[in-house]
């Protein structure tokens, strides 16, 4: 359904409306996944529904009815075609005031599938200047809160890359503006540890799984700039790129390197565990 | 209106609704006001629209028609009763993306006032454990992503206390989960200064002014949970409340101090500039 129309349910009812005491418009009092559909299924979705279910246990939210929620894609999304199918859950309505009051509301939607760069394409790559939240209440979890992206998504659009590093206050480098990052030097990979930012993306977890199925040594740690810079490859990740090579970084150009494209090979497609 | 039902209008329209396209539900793109309405007027109206203001810069989003939410304001809350307006601006509907494309939507919502400590009474205030966020890129903004705000009230309500005080994550104080937060040692007052994180209050700034139009001596710092332990006195500020007293802070009682019944008295009723 590339460029087609999107369609949603809330609650189960194709196309309804909120009211404006949601508390995730109110509040961000909510979380969302965005899921690969392809050829009519879903990738991943039990990853998904378990990272929501996590979330959910987090914020004092009933757990999700994954069942329900994929009999409602399948209903807007298309039965053989490409999509993508975003799930949220919110609080529910409540009275003002922030203590977390509420019931659950869901929502199902499916976008067009977006036009995304090749694997040998790769992506080009920018600093932002806007700051990712330190904020290790809500670290790693995919919650509606997502203004610092918003701000920093436009940097990226105004400097016509395809993606920009956030850092956190301190100047760590947390991920994209909307992918995690992933970086080899001297065979090891190495990904930003993620306790007090950032989601903790579903193939963040994989590609951190696949690497140590492959052998090959990971570290979740601080990561400076400098150590981006001094990458020997450096690649993107999120559940619709699956792996994406970084092939511009600021003004160095780089090739899609070896153990980027053997994870790239170890995840793709995306079977459910 | 105590106790009344909630009234609201989406961009003019009384009692619509927004589709989950709508960039404030799915990013928490975008900001909101508080608003006491007393004996059917507003209070602090060009102050709040003037903050209102400044973060619709901050965001890029289209500067507020202060006279229209007024006059939508006016057809929804009581001619001259008490009532809470609640002022919200969204970037519109979007595709899904984070990239800041849209327009501007807006939202005012009339509810009941709700019932507040008497000045003398005070409040009594705990500490949360769950932090704020350090967001440089939202400090100050009243922005609707409040996550970590809707945990902290929770554990607020879970002690049975009337407020919580919340620190960054290296555990400077911050503000209140709905107020910000003042305390007066050796007759100097202090407020935490919110570069990384919190919200610019309304009362807030108008404190700072007349307490230095008072001859008060102000310092705007970071706040450590000992400075607050060891406080003369103690208060709370936001656009409902104006200024209230902490009578207790976890398990030591105060009297409303001198300083703070100077201050409660200058800004009691809130003139417009």
């Amino acid at each position: 359904m590339t460029g087609g129309a999107v369609r949603w349910m809330v609650d189960g009812v194709e196309g309804a409306a909120l009211p404006p005491l949601d508390r995730g418009l109110a509040y961000g009092d909510g979380l969302f996944e965005t899921v690969a559909w392809i050829g009519g299924r879903p990738r991943r979705w039990v990853r998904h529904m378990a990272r929501l279910a996590a979330g959910c246990r987090r914020l004092g939210l009933p757990p999700p009815d994954g069942a329900r929620l994929l009999a409602e894609a399948r209903v807007l999304a298309p039965a053989a075609g490409d999509a993508v199918v975003k799930v949220v859950l919110t609080r529910g309505d409540g009275a003002r005031g922030y203590a977390p009051a509420g019931g659950v509301r869901r929502i199902v939607g499916v976008h067009p599938w977006p036009a995304l760069p090749a694997f040998a394409e790769g992506a080009s790559l920018t600093v932002c200047g806007t700051p990712a939240a330190a904020t290790p209440a809500l670290a790693g979890l995919k919650h509606l809160g997502r203004l610092e992206h918003v701000l920093a998504a436009g940097e990226v659009a105004s400097r016509g890359a395809w993606e920009g590093l956030m850092r956190d206050p301190d100047g760590w480098v947390v991920s994209g503006t909307r992918t995690n990052l992933f970086l080899v030097r001297n065979g090891v990979l190495w990904t930003p540890e993620l306790s007090r930012s950032g989601v903790w993306g579903i193939l963040r977890a994989e590609v951190l799984e696949r690497a140590r199925a492959l052998g090959i040594a990971v570290r979740r740690a601080r990561i400076g700039l400098e150590a981006v810079r001094a990458a020997d490859e450096l690649f993107l990740t999120n559940a619709l790129v699956e792996i994406l090579p970084v092939t511009r970084f600021e003004e160095r150009r780089l090739e899609p390197g070896p153990v980027t494209r053997r994870l790239a090979a170890a995840v793709r497609g995306g079977a459910d565990p």
